[in-house]
């Protein structure tokens, strides 16, 4: 048994979690961050506090995962919460004697897709996760490619000399393909089509969110529907260059954006796939998946980190 | 000890190689091609002439590097031969009685890169080919991404509704950054820019070539240099976008294009991926190489296939 904990931008969320990726117990605390050492005494409470439900026996080690780069038991840096250079597991260790693995939120996606969602039974498995940015977690071999490997595929340029992307480039795949790009899509779109049901449908759910473009198109509105195929274009382009690149058995796409309508996203996405990837010239052709454990990724992907690595 | 062979569009190599990656003797004939088995048969014939000068004993098996897909000992096709689901291996072992183990070409590069050149010491390398397309072999973790894992990274996009690819994409990194990319640009340049330095040398070689930029831009041609710094920022597109996707330790650059002038090619192509790398914001920052073994690699590379496999 293993302990998850799963490190948000409001929440910690904690999970005691079997070998098959089963959620046995949870607890949540909110995120106060104090700095690195109340930080990890929280890590540390929290976990105590699942155990309480169960006790400690059996369980080897708890897995944290978290925005941002690890490398071992070290924090490299987290975005949002303001890390640098933290020695976690050490500071872990203080109050707790139970080994800490760490990995990026994304590659604990991946993970828990792999062991048991969308990738179960594959070897060469990729998860691309569609949120503020795009997140990657990439298992080639049956092994994650975590800590200084863990994949930055989101700042994969699709269009050189294309909008500025946070990272300093131009034209990352992020930049077009995320929930934010999404967003700023569907605003060009309402600012362009002051007749478009984008209006009504951001209006009743109190302003333009990710799934605006989506609700209007199945609504039949024609602008939400360009919005909604640009979207998807810019979302293959990326996904068919990551395919291509690495041929892996499955991709599997999560996040909020991936709860879309399946003729509005995957199946188009599918499409354009089918005619993009190097795969129609022979080779092993790659699936594209919905992932399918939805927040419980993230929980069951720390959990079960020492499975990967 | 190891009998490798590279299987060019005009000729067969075939080097018996140690373990150290060392080649002991070479021979070489004309790829005079009669189909599958008539292949073989040239194949076992090869094997067995390099054999003559020191004897079969010691040799663990024959690996064969060709342009194409393989999986196993099956080649699923050839480009430039004609050759499609060819069990190679059982043909071959008509003949000869040694196991026969395949690899893409660009895949045999970043084996013999990686036991005994740029890459030697690493256990995360990436090779990129430049010529008439953009190869790229991958060793993660130790072992190459072979087979039906091979990579296709030269099919990345980088410019989205850009110039049209051979492989039914359009703006994929290999128009823009191979050496027939390069070629493109160069043509272009002349054809705006008569006065140029480009004429004088490309009459002198007989013809437009990968080398004519870098050879009129070493004149201080202007037009020239602007060609020659066009063309590293398409290679620091790709390149960046593989490094923040994979974050391997060392990325070589192979092929005839990389023989150009260290100052034109390699040092702005690390100056480009210094300001673009996520590296920038933490984490492992990938060196960037030129490839060491030339020509060899391809045979030293199809040898040492056993050991990364």
């Amino acid at each position: 048994m293993y302990i998850g904990i799963d490190v948000g931008g409001t929440n910690l969320k904690a999970g005691l979690v079997d070998g098959d990726g089963k959620i046995l117990a949870v607890e949540r605390v909110p995120l106060d961050f104090q700095g690195p050492e109340a930080f990890a005494r929280t890590l540390a409470e929290l976990t105590e506090t699942v155990l309480e439900t169960r006790g400690a026996e059996g369980v080897e080690y708890v897995g944290v995962g978290l925005p941002g780069a690890v490398s071992g038991g070290d924090i490299l840096f987290t975005t949002n919460i303001p890390m640098e250079n933290v020695p976690l597991e050490t500071l872990f260790r203080r109050h707790l004697d139970l080994p800490l693995l760490l990995g990026n939120d994304a590659d604990c996606a991946a993970v828990g897709e792999f062991t048991c969602g969308a990738g179960k039974g594959t070897r060469d498995f990729a998860v691309v996760t569609l949120g503020t940015g795009i997140g990657a977690g990439l298992i080639l071999d049956g092994k994650l490619r975590g800590g200084l490997a863990s994949s930055e595929a989101g700042h994969m340029v699709i269009c050189r000399d294309g909008l500025a992307c946070n990272c300093g480039r131009h034209g990352c795949w992020e930049t077009y393909a995320s929930a934010t790009g999404l967003i700023r899509l569907t605003r060009e779109a309402m600012e362009a089509h002051p007749e478009s049901a984008l209006h009504t449908v951001a209006a009743e759910n109190g302003g333009v969110e990710g799934r605006t473009a989506f609700q209007a198109a199945e609504l039949g509105d024609e602008t939400a529907l360009a919005v909604c195929r640009q979207y998807v274009e810019y979302l293959a382009s990326g996904t068919v260059s990551l395919i291509n690149l690495l041929r892996p058995e499955i991709v599997a796409i999560g996040g909020g954006v991936a709860a879309a309508p399946e003729r509005l996203l995957m199946e188009p996405l599918r499409q354009i796939a089918a005619q993009e990837c190097f795969a129609q010239h022979g080779g092993r052709v790659t699936r594209i998946q919905r992932a399918e454990l939805g927040n419980d990724a993230g929980i069951i992907g720390a959990a079960l980190l020492g499975k990967v690595i």
